[in-house]
């Protein structure tokens, strides 16, 4: 190419260079390493290979038009859009050549076939590059005079056209081969799978004719629920979703317990094992059944999971994971073949498992890690995603440290007297009149708040049968603001003078939230429990901090539902989290899935998720004393910390009223020194 | 390295270097690419780095003893040497270091365990190399601080003290690793699989501590006969050698008949297959039980086959290889799962598959190319396996060609009247007394000829039952000798008046051979039968040495069980071969099944017999119309083709006497023009 050649600039990539008049735009994406779909290889079949090209961008260039820059419609490309669809303004860019300067859009997916069409799982733009690519052939008929086999034909095409050389081939396709070579009349589609740059490609799947399509599987394996993606790895659209309830749940309600199974029963392990694979196979059916696809058409599928999770679905042995040091067996990324862990997809379906960060912070840690990417940007990033640890990641493009803390099941409503998960019924919104002590509060699946007009009617058929998780955060932090409770955590007796719902019980007293079919109360032991969670966040999240010597965060993201619930004010109030401007507090949802995703749909991710995970620092809290006197700290409300403001008073809430405490800055008191 | 270092030379591969004083030997080998065992990585308790010092070699440089050029045994090796054994002149190249001048002798095997030894299957020295390796290595333990996985951790020591990165981990450890490395108190032994120098390596098994040996298989799969050979992979001795009729005979005697079972049975490929696969367990069950090793201990197995044999294995349906264009599904070589064919190995155990030449010349005559090496030399070479198919290969270093040539059972004794397999009973050796016409034979199982003292009490047992396929040629050869058939192989029926063996049988006569309990004869039909068999092998032979253009060959090999009962001489009489000097004419029997064993234990070898094929020209004699006026033409005894003075003229060999036909060279009658 020279100076005077077109130039042609890729979105949104940004990636430009100079082609020659005449140079297919999909042979210009190629060059410049944009990743452009093509299964038919350039005939102008497939339609995959779609792209737009933008108007009047080149304007300093003297481009008005866009139509003097680009060959007008070929004939293939007409017959294509006769015979399928070609949108408006779309072109086919094996056949559209390059004229003059162009700004090209590469769409972020591409419609072929009408399809049950998800809205996209997250808003993310996940440029894609997968590990599997389909490569549509024309194999030379068998001759005498050169009697290579019908296979070692077809990797003659697939290294003349598609620049595979040495292919591996996957074993159960070598009785295949020759039939649908016959069938497909020596025109094929070859599924190669390349995970890797540098490694050998691997024939994995062989279809007759041009097949245009493969799918993949987003799943994350959660202690309680699995929930997966079923994505086309050709147009990067989601097909469909699907999520159910862990079934080894009924071999314990938290990780723990079933680590303990594990111990106690000889076949715990792999029952719990059998257990995990049926239900996400389960999973595919359904989201097979709901996209209207053939589980065959899955051909890779990528797989996040904390640490215990990881093993059992891996069906190793998680006993070492129960107790220190912890050790995981595994904790590099894998890739395997789906049926050696017993999944039912495409016998040629490759699994790909993120890594693990340490014994207690999982490869869903990774995969939001590498959803939320604080590794790419300068400013700080807190990372936290809750449950009965809390995985905690810290850090920005120069430095990234990760640990676990353990926050007990508090925050998820277990270990509370009227906890509940979060289901119609349950308490998830509380407020708590500072004047009358009086609390007003909002039911999952009742409308009215409780003290609204027509509550009692809305709430006939859920009643009020329990707390939430994040009502639970709220109503602390209420009876706090409201001086129901001190700062030390007691819920203080003398209250009960000024209203009937302090309740004075045994030797400590609780507060009356409701009283219906159901009483629920918040006891001292409630109070004590939160304390005890948010304390062991706090500190955890301070360690980190202490370690990259930040005393302040840009930006917070809560992964996980426990994230989704809570009212980030309340968190900060309650002292969870460091301060943080609240509109940098964002709930991210299943941040862990679409890591998942962004690895199925390019591989580029895996590499980077595999380096982020060895370049973060590993903090074990258990081996580190500073941490203790950071919980111990974090149990007053809001946190004694050095040199972290707690906003608590700057937050738009009601005024704290009555109690004891300054609300304003907790730390200064007790100067500490910094043992890192 | 410099001038003045010491120089060290390593046989037999004559690679030699200089090497700073102090470097071990085993490290010298190491740089220079001399393959040296050493599974323990240089801690002198694997003993498999066993090396000798010559002395007297450098004698130009003043070396008289070797003592002064090698460091003295250490305490390692002593220590060595006291618990296991140390051959007197072997040393520990891991532990000696070099002190000056060296000549070091690498020898073939290592004896490290009191094995069961086996004669080895052939007196040719396979350099070792072998695709597996065993590493033995001490793993860090776990440690919070760095929470790196058990196996990921076992990595980094494979590439801290081996070189292996990027290491591929078998699906099937990854439940096991944790327990292993525990069980091992951290060292542990893994085996690395790596065909392809470039490909990444693969951890395939694990065991706790130090695991000192891995077995190979190297199997051929005749139509009629399965053997294979267990080795050692680490010594490369052949600890067991066993062989079985192959089950599939069931199905169909020859190659044929059982292409058709397939045709006609839906289930019958795959009933083919796994009988085949029953077979060889049972056969490596049957050498493991002799050379009392566990099976879990192969780690390796290479196969050879023809076409049809090979696709029978491989699960896939010969039916196409029956006819034109007898198209092979898959004619490269493989490296897959030893699992995925069923086989009862280690579970990490690999199988590589040598490749096939053409859809009639198997990778067993690939394996045998490899084993007989015309490729290695200038000489002409021409490579014989006689089957229902013989497969031809002709060459040297500079060019090679090979063709199949369709010679029916006829050479198997099938087809012919008195014919039957080489058992007790058959006869093997026949001579014609020129004179009287009389015959005298010899009986397999029987020590005496027949007309010896002793003869019919020897035969009582075995009886005369029949004549096997060297007898058949022989028989032939003595009729045309004495004159009892023309050169056209009528048999001449103006000579029963010379002897009663000739009996008219309807409008042709026949030859009375034997007459007992069993009568047997020599008749019209059998001479015919066995005119075309020679015929057709003549012609393709003469077909190869056109297309190189040479009318002699330098040396001639025989494989399989048909070469290593003919009589070379006789081969010539008949015209079954072209002129050679007799010397030059050896029968090497299962050829297929040393470049089996030479597959298996330098995977060099592999990349050499994949070279070799793709670099044959593969000529197809059913698209050579030169192929039937050659065939035509070899009917004749001998045979009537341009060029080759056949020389059974001046083989020792009784004169030949009456009869008509000049037994000169029969070439040079007819001119023919080489239509190439």
């Amino acid at each position: 190419m020279t100076e005077t050649d077109p130039l042609v600039l890729f979105m949104p990539s940004g990636k430009r260079g100079r082609f020659p008049v005449g140079t297919t735009v999909l042979d210009a994406a190629r060059q410049l390493g944009v990743y452009v779909e093509s299964v038919c290889g350039g005939r102008a079949t497939c339609g995959r290979c779609q792209i737009e090209v933008q108007e009047g961008h080149f304007a300093k260039h003297g481009i008005t038009s866009a139509e003097e820059h680009i060959s007008p419609l070929g004939a293939k490309e007409r017959r294509y859009a006769e015979v399928r669809t070609l949108p408006a303004g779309r072109r086919l860019s094996c056949s559209a050549t390059i004229k003059g300067d162009l700004v090209v859009d590469v769409p972020p997916d591409t419609v072929v076939n009408a399809q049950v069409i998800r809205k996209a799982t997250s808003d993310r733009l996940i440029e894609r590059n997968p590990a599997i690519q389909l490569c549509y052939v024309e194999v030379d008929e068998p001759d005498m005079h050169k009697p290579l086999g019908d296979l070692d034909r077809l990797n003659v095409m697939l290294e003349r056209d598609w620049g595979f050389r040495d292919l591996l081939v996957a074993s159960h396709l070598l009785p295949k081969v020759q039939g649908i070579l016959r069938k497909g009349n020596w025109a094929v589609t070859a599924a190669i799978h390349r995970d890797v740059e540098t490694d050998r490609p691997h024939l994995v799947a062989l279809w007759p004719g041009l097949h245009n399509e493969a799918y993949g599987i987003a799943c994350d394996i959660g202690s309680t629920t699995i929930a997966l993606h079923l994505v086309s790895l050709l147009s990067g659209r989601v097909i469909a979703s699907s999520g159910s309830a862990n079934p080894q749940i009924r071999f314990g309600e938290d990780l723990m317990s079933r680590v303990s199974y594990v111990m106690m029963n000889p076949d715990g392990r792999e029952a719990m094992t059998r257990a995990v694979r049926q239900a996400i196979n389960e999973l595919i059916e359904k989201a097979c059944i709901e996209g209207g696809i053939d589980r065959q058409s899955i051909l890779n599928a990528t797989f996040v999971a904390n640490p215990i999770m990881h093993h059992l679905f891996l069906g190793i042995d998680p006993t070492e994971l129960g107790q220190a040091p912890f050790a995981l067996a595994v904790s590099g990324a894998l890739d395997i073949w789906a049926r050696d862990v017993d999944l039912s997809l495409n016998p040629g379906a490759r699994v790909y498992m993120l890594p693990c960060i340490a014994g207690h912070v999982g490869a869903d840690a990774a995969a939001a890690t590498l959803a939320e990417g604080p590794h790419r940007q300068d400013r700080m990033m807190l990372l936290v995603d809750v449950g009965t640890n809390a995985e905690i990641v810290l850090g920005n493009r120069h430095r990234m440290v990760a640990a676990s803390s353990p926050t007990g099941p508090a925050f998820e409503g277990a270990e509370i007297s009227g906890g509940q998960r979060a289901a119609p019924g349950a308490i998830e919104r509380v407020r708590i009149d500072p004047a009358t002590l009086e609390p007003r509060f909002r039911v999952i699946g009742v409308e009215p708040w409780s003290d609204e007009e027509g509550f009692a009617e809305a709430s006939e058929t859920t009643g009020v049968t329990g707390i939430c998780g994040s009502a639970i955060i709220e109503v602390v932090a209420e009876m706090y603001l409201t001086g129901i409770i001190t700062e030390d955590g007691v819920v203080d007796g003398t209250m009960a003078a000024r209203s009937p719902r302090i309740l004075e019980t045994g030797r400590t007293f609780s507060y009356l939230l409701h009283q219906g079919a159901q009483t629920i109360t918040v006891t001292q032991n409630d109070v004590r429990a939160i304390q005890l969670a948010k304390a062991a966040l706090y500190a955890g999240i301070k360690l980190l901090m202490e370690k990259l010597g930040v005393d302040s965060v840009d930006t917070i993201r809560f992964a996980g539902a426990f994230g989704s619930f809570i009212d980030p004010k309340y968190a900060m109030v309650l002292g969870l989290i460091p301060d943080c401007d609240l509109a940098e507090v964002k709930a991210v949802g299943n941040a862990a899935g679409t890591g998942a995703l962004m690895a199925l749909l390019n591989r580029n991710h895996r590499r980077e998720v595999e380096e982020t995970v060895r370049t973060i620092e590993k903090i074990e809290t258990a081996l580190e004393p500073r941490f203790q006197e950071l919980f111990v700290n974090a149990m007053a409300l809001p946190n004694k910390v050095d040199g972290f403001p707690n906003l608590a008073a700057a937050v738009t809430l009601p005024e704290r009223r009555g109690g004891g405490s300054d609300t304003g800055d907790g730390g200064g008191r007790r100067r500490r020194r910094n043992r890192e």
